[in-house]
C-alpha cells in the first residue's frame, strides 16, 4: 500500500438545481458533498492511491452524511474532527451555452472555521504520509484555519512530506489584496504549485508571461514543479482546455482539447489529482501532464464534483480510443 | 378589501428528504420556504384575507426564490427587507409510525438576525393593518430582532392593531430560562395567546391546570383570548388533536379528532390562522375554535408547511361530509 | 380463446399530482390513461380474458399514447376509431385521512362526443363477442354517444351478447334528473346491473331498501343479476367495503373488508370486472361476489386506475393467506 | 414606480415530457403555465418593471395554480377574470439535433374564448398604464376575444398608451388568409411591430425585402418602430439568431449570435420584452435591440417559457464577459 | 394488412442511470426493454408494418413487463414463449463528449439460451410471414439458440420468406474466431446483409475495400442486397453517420450527416428497420438507403432503444424541413 | 476499538419500484444493495461497532457500486473478494394493506456461488475478530459457498470467535428437505440461534412449542442463546411484532409492538444486529431483547434494508419518548 495523501480543507454540502433550472425555478435539489482538496482525494482513491481527509464537520446527521459520501468513494474520513456549528453550503445552478453556471455560497460560520489548533495532532496525522495537499481556499477561512494550516505545513516540511498547493482564488471568500498578503509566505512550504499566469501576477508578484512566468515562480519560491492550466469558453459552451508543467527547467505542454461540458465544477481538482498521481508514481513529466489534462477533460462529462474515473479510462482517452463510442 | 394581517418573523428554506428517507440516505431534497408566522399568513391568504410579511432575506436568488414562494400563494412580500448574510435552513426528515420526524436547524446568522431597527418603519408598516401576529421564535433570535419586535408591538398597541402570539418554544434557539425571562413582558402587548398548559406553567408562571390555567393566563396578562391545543400520538402514528378557546370567561372546546399524518409541520400555524380568521370575521367562538382545529387537522394531510385549503374545504370537514371520498 | 368482452366508453388522460400534493402545489404530473369501461377491460385482460375497447381518440401522439397504454396491459385497441378534437383529461390529487381525493374534469369536447354513428359498425364489432359492458357516463356524453350506444345495445341484444351496466353517476356530467330520464330505458338491454340502493332510488324509481331493492330492480327491469356495493370511510382514511349479488332470487353477500387506501379510483371497475369474470366463467355466485370484492379491495392498494392483479393474487387473498407478508 | 405594462392574451398550461422523451414515451409531465403576452410580462417583472395580466381563467384549482405561477415571478394577476370552462393546454416534447420540438395544442374552448366584453373594464384596466402589449394569437381566438381586444386597443389609443404587437402567427389557430384579413386593421392602433419579413409579406401586403420591408411596414401602418428577428438552425441544433430594429428611419442591427438550445419556446417573447424595456426606459436604439437579442439568446438556455434573467445578467452578456464560466 | 415481419432474438431489460451519471453514482435506474431484433420490430410497427417477436422470457412479472413494453409500441408478442430462468440485463451509463457510453452486460443464463428447439413451431410461426430478421447476437447465445435459429432459417428459406441479417458483433458474447466460424454458413439463408467493411473482413473473409467489399460479399454469399454503415465520432461528441446500399450491382450512397447524440443505442437497428421497410415496400434503392439513414439519425435524438418516429417525421427530415424548429 | 464482527454471505443489488407501483407498472427502479448478513453489519456499524463483510462481487462498476454502498454506511469491505460473473438481483415491489410486498429473485450464478475456497484465508479474516455471523441463505448457495462456510465456522470455533446464525429459510433457494439436511450439522459451530418455533420444527427436529421449543433447541444443539421472533399482520397492514430470548435457562420476552410499515425487508436483520450488540456489550438479557425488538420496529419505518438508527434513537424508543413527535 502506498503512503497516503493527506488533503486538508473544508468540506461543503453541494445543492444542485435539476437540469438547467435556475435557482428561482428550483423545487428541489440534488445533494452531494464537495471540497476542493477532498475532490482531489476522491480522484486519487479512484486510482488506487490511499487518501485521507483532514477537516471538521458538525456532529449531526448532515455531518455524518458528508463523511459517508466521501467514504462511499473510498476516501478515509477517520481523521475528520466532529464538532462546530454547521456545514458550509454551495448552491449550484448549471448554465448552458452563453449562460454561465452560478454558485451561491452559504459557507460562513462553518465547522472548520471554528477549529481549535489543538484539535489536529499534525505529527500523528502526517505520520507515514506520502503527500500533503491544500488549496487557496483554506487560508481564506480565517485565523483558526490559517493557524492550523501553518502548523500542518510546518509538520509536513519537518517530516519531509511533499506539499502541493492549488491557488484557487475565490473572490467571495477574500479580496485579492488579502490573498496577496497571506499566500506568498505559505509557498515556503510548498513543492508543487498549480495555478495560472494571472495567479502568479496577482498574488505572487511575478511579472513575466508564458514559460518565463512558470520559471520565475519556480525560482522565486523554491518550488519543485509549477503547473498552469488554460481554459477558453466558446459561445455555444464548448470548453478548450490545456496545461503546462514546468519541472526541472523544462516545460511540458499537454495537447489542447475541446470538450462539451456536463459539469465543470471539480475539473481543476481532477487536474491536480492527475498531477499528484504522476509525481507520486514518478511517471514521466509529459505523461504526468497529459494524464492530468485527460482526467480534467473527462471530469467535464461527469455530474458532481468527483473525477469518478479509472486509470484505464483516462489512459484509453490518452491513447485516442473510445471517444464517444458505446463500450459493450 | 379587509385590513391586512401583518406577520413578523423569520423566513427559512426548508429542505425535505424524499418520502421517509433518513438524512443519511438522502441524495436530494425537495425545497420549500417556511416560517411560523409566514405559514399563518399563507393560510389567511388562501381564505381571502390580505396578509403581509415583515422580515429580512438576503439579496440573492435564494432570497428571491423565498419571496417568490410566498407570493405564489398570495402573500404580499413587498414589506420584506433585502439584506443580510444568509437564509436560515431547516433540514427535515419525515418519520413514520414510532419514528418521529426530525429537524436539523441551520438557522444561525440569518438575514433577519442582523436587521437594524431602522430598516423597519413600523408606523408605515402597520398603517391600516387589521392584525399583527408573531410567535415565540422571533424573540429568541437575538437583540436586533427583539428590539425590532418591541418597536412593532408598541406601534401596534398605539394604533390599536390587535396582536396574536403563538408561544412555539424551540429549545434549539434558546433555553427555557431565557424564554421565561423575555416572553412575559411581551404579553403586555398581546391580545390573543396560543399555547399550552405547559407553556403557561414553564414560561408564564401559571400553576393552575385545565380551564383554570387559561383563565389565569387571561387575567394575569390582560388578554382578550387564550387558546390551548392538545396532541397525543399513537404508536402507529395516528395523531389525536383538539383545542380549547377561552374567551370572555367561557371555554369553548373543539371536538377531539384523530388524523393520519402526511406532514405535521405547520399544523399549529394552521390552527392559529383559523383562530385569527374567526376573531377577525367575528364568527362565534365555538365556530372559531372548530374551524381552527379543522384547518389544523386537514393541514396534517398536506405536504409542506402551508395550509393550502379553501374555506369551503374546511367547512365541508366541519359539516362531516367528504371525508375520504373522491370528489368528482 | 374465450369470446372477447367489448367495453364501450370514453378514454381519458389522467394526470396525478405527486404523492399527496394539492393541485396548487404541483410542478409536475404522472400520466396514465383511464376510462370506467376501459378499466374493466384491463382487469379482465390481466385475468386472461380477451377484452376490446370501442371508443374514439384523436389522431395525434397523445391519442396514440392513450391506445399504447391500454395495449401495454393486453387490451385490444384495434376497434378504437381515430378522430376528433381532443382527449378528455382528469386531473387528480390524492387525499389522505380526512382530506378526500379531488378530481378536476376537463373532458368536454372530447373525441368520443363528436363521434358519428356511422363510424361504428356494431354488427362487425360484436360479431363473436362474449359480453358487452358500458357505464352511466357514456349516456351522459351527449346525443352522438347516446345514439351510438343505443345502436350498440340493440345490436348486442340482437346477437344475444350479454350486457352489463355500471351506474356510476357523475354529477359533473349531467344532473340527476337527466340521468333519471335517460338511464331507465337503457336497462331494457341490460342483463347485469351494478350500482347501489341510492342509485336504484334516484334514477330507477325503486323505493325499497336492502335486499328488497335489489329484487325490485331485478324484476322491474327484467335483469339477470343485480349487484350493490357499499363503502364507508373512517376518519383516518381506512375504507370499509362490501358487496351483494342478487342472482336468481338469492342474495349472496361478500365479507366486509377494511382496507388502507393507496388509490381509490378504479376500485368500482375492479369489482365489476370480477363480477363479469365470475358470470362469464360460470363460477358460483358466492365465489363471484367474493372474487369481485377481493379484486376491488386489492385495487385500493395499486396506484393508477387499473386492477393489475393476477387471478392467483386475488384467490390468495380469498384464501386469507399472504396479507402483508413479503412473498419471496 | 414606473407605469405598469398591460399584457392581454390567453394563459395556458404547459405540460412537458421529461428530458428529450417523445409523447408516446411519457409517463409524466412537468407543469408550468405560459402565454405569449404573459411571458413578456414575466420578463419585464424580472427587470423591475411592473407588469399586469389581463385574461380569463377558470375558477378552479388549476386556474388558481396558473395565476399563482405568474404571481410567483412577480406579475400582477389581480386583473385576470375568473370564469369559463377550461384552461388551454400545450403539450411539449423537446427535440434534439435534427429532431425539432413538437407541440400538441389542446386550447379550444378555453376560458378566454368565452369572455364577455363586459367582463373587462378597459378604462379602469388601462388607467395609469405605461404600455399595452398583445400578439397575433389573441385575434385568432374568435369573436369574443377579438371584440375585447379591439375595445382595449381603442381605449389604449384614447388614453395615449403605447401599443406593441408581436405577429406570432400560429397555423394551428387560424389560416393565413384569416390572419391577413383580421390583422392589418389592428395595426392602426399599434406603435411597435415585432415580426419578420415573411410576416410583412404574408399578412400585411409588403413586397419589399430587407430594410425596405421594415421601412414599408413603418410607413404603411404609421408605426413608431418595427423589429424583425432572424433565426437559422444548424443540423446539430445550434441556433443562429439576430434582429434589426427600424426606428425613426434608421435600422439598428444586433450582432448575430450562435446559441446551444435548452428550450426555444419563449425566446421571441424575451426579445419583445427587451424591446419594450428599451423603448420604455428610452435607452439608445442600438442598446435596445442588443439587449433584446441578448435576452432572447439567454432565454434559449433556460427551461420553461420565462426569461428568468436579471438586467445584470443580460448586460454581462452584452459586455462579453461571463460566457460559460462558473460565477463564484 | 401487410404480411408480418418476424424478428427472432433475445429480449433484455435495459437499466439506465439518470442523465450522465456513472454507474458508481447511480441511486436509481430508468427501465426499458430492448433487443437488437426487437428494436427493428418496434420501428417497423411505428411505420404501420405488422411485426412479431419470437423469443423466450421468464414466466414472472418482469417477463410480463418486458412483453408489455413491446406490446405498448404495437409489436405482437403472442409468439414469445414463456419459461426459463431469467431475463438478461443491460446496465447502461450514457457518456458525453469524449467519455463514451458504457454497457455492463448481465445476460448469461437467460431464458432464451435454454430454449428447447421443440418450443418453437417454425412452420406455424412463419406461415404468412413477409420477412424474417435476425442479428449476429443470436448465434452467439449457445447451441440451443443456434439450433433454433438454423431451424427457423431453413423454414424461412423453404417458405420463401426473405431474410435479413445484421452482423452486430459483440465481443462480450463470443470471440472473433467463434463468430468467423459460425456466421458464414448462416449467410446461405440470408438475403440482405447489414454490416461494415470491417465485418466483411473479420468474419466473412472478404479482403476488398469500399464498394468492392460490398460486391464481393454479395457475390460470395449469394445475397440480394448488402448495406454498410459508417460512423465517426468527433471529440465533443457529434457523430457523423452515413450508409451505402449495394443492390443489383449498383451502390447507392446516403448523404453524410452530423448529429448531436441523446442516445446512440438502437441507431443501427433503426437503420436496418428503414432498410427492411424500403425493400418490403419496394421503394427505390436511393430512397431506401436515405430513409434508413434518416431513421438512424433521428433515433440518435430519442432516449431508449426505439426509433419512435412516424414515416412523416422521417420524410420531413429527408425533405430538409423541420430541423430544430418548434412544430406548432 | 472493539473487536470486529465478521459477516459472511451474499451481497445483492436491490431494485425497488417507486412508491407502491407493481412490477408491470415500473418505468424505473431505486437502487440499493443488500444481503441478510450485510444488513446486520450495517446496523452494527451505525452503533459504533466495527463490522466487516466477507463475500465476493464481480470486478466491474456494479460490483464497485455495491461495495461503495456498504462502505458509505461505515462497513469495512476490504475483505470482499473481487471476481465472478454477476451480482445477484432482488426486484422488490412494496405492497400496501392486504397486498403483500413481492420479491422476484434473480440471484442464480452469482459471484459468491463460484467462489473457490482458497480465495478466503479464514485464519487471517478471523484474526482478532469478536463475532462471526451467517444466515440460512449462505448454505443454500451451493457446494462452493457451503465449503467456504464450513471452513469459516471451523476456523471461528478454533479461534474461539462466537457465532450467530439467523435461520432465514428462503423457499426460492432450496427445499425444506434440503435445508433440514444441511442446516442441523452447522449448528455444531453456532452459539446464538435466531429463528422461530416453526424453523425449529421444520429444520431442526424440535417438536416442542413455546418456551419449551427454545429450551430444546438450546439443549439439543448446545447453544448459548436462542431467540424467536413473532409477527402477525393485520388486514390494513399494521404489523404486530415481538421476540423472546432464551439465555441460560431463562426466557426474556420483549413487549409486543404494533407498527405501521414503510419497508419490512431487513427488519429481521435489525433484530439480529440488536441481539448481537447486546450480547457483545454484555447488556442485560432483557435490555438485549428489548433493544433488538426496538431496532426491528424502527427499521419498519425506514426505506431500504438498513437499520439506519443511532443507539440514542433506539433507546429513546425504549424509554417511550419521541414517538411520532417532531424533534426540533
Amino acid at each position: 500500500m502506498a503512503a497516503p495523501v493527506i488533503a486538508f480543507g473544508e468540506l461543503l454540502m453541494r445543492l444542485d438545481t435539476h437540469g438547467h433550472e435556475r435557482f428561482v425555478q428550483a423545487d428541489g435539489y440534488r445533494t452531494t458533498f464537495t471540497g476542493g482538496e477532498a475532490n482531489v482525494a476522491v480522484a486519487l482513491a479512484q486510482w488506487g492511491l490511499p487518501a485521507r481527509l483532514v477537516s471538521r464537520v458538525p456532529d449531526h446527521d448532515i455531518g455524518t452524511a458528508c463523511l459517508n459520501h466521501f467514504r462511499r468513494y473510498g476516501v478515509d474520513t477517520d481523521l475528520v474532527v466532529r464538532g462546530g456549528e454547521r456545514l458550509g453550503i454551495l448552491f449550484v445552478e448549471t448554465g448552458a451555452s452563453q449562460r454561465g453556471s452560478r454558485v451561491i455560497y452559504d459557507r460562513e460560520h462553518s465547522a472548520l472555521r471554528s477549529i481549535e489548533p489543538t484539535e489536529l495532532d499534525w505529527p500523528a496525522i502526517l505520520d507515514g504520509a506520502g503527500w500533503f495537499h491544500f488549496t487557496g481556499t483554506a487560508p481564506a477561512l480565517g485565523d483558526n484555519v490559517l493557524t492550523a494550516l501553518r502548523e500542518g505545513l510546518t509538520a509536513a516540511r519537518g517530516l519531509g512530506v511533499p506539499v502541493s498547493f492549488d491557488c484557487s482564488f475565490r473572490s467571495t471568500l477574500w479580496s485579492e489584496q488579502q490573498a496577496a498578503e497571506i499566500l506568498p509566505p505559505l509557498l515556503e512550504y510548498v513543492d508543487v504549485f498549480v495555478g495560472s499566469e494571472r495567479d502568479a501576477q496577482t498574488f505572487f508578484g511575478i511579472d513575466q508571461t508564458g514559460e518565463a512566468s512558470m520559471a520565475a515562480m519556480n525560482e522565486t519560491y523554491g518550488l519543485r514543479a509549477v503547473a498552469y492550466t488554460h481554459r477558453t469558453v466558446q459561445p455555444t459552451g464548448i470548453n478548450r482546455y490545456s496545461a503546462e508543467l514546468f519541472l526541472e527547467g523544462t516545460t511540458y505542454a499537454s495537447p489542447i482539447v475541446d470538450v462539451s461540458v456536463v459539469d465543470r465544477i471539480g475539473t481543476g481538482d481532477a487536474f491536480t489529482a492527475g498531477l499528484i498521481r504522476g509525481l507520486l508514481l514518478e511517471e514521466s513529466p509529459q505523461r504526468t501532464v497529459d494524464f492530468a489534462v485527460a482526467a480534467a477533460i473527462l471530469k467535464h462529462t461527469i455530474p458532481g464534483d468527483f473525477a469518478l474515473l479509472s486509470v484505464e479510462e483516462v489512459e484509453r482517452f490518452l491513447d485516442g480510443s473510445g471517444a464517444g463510442y458505446v463500450l459493450r
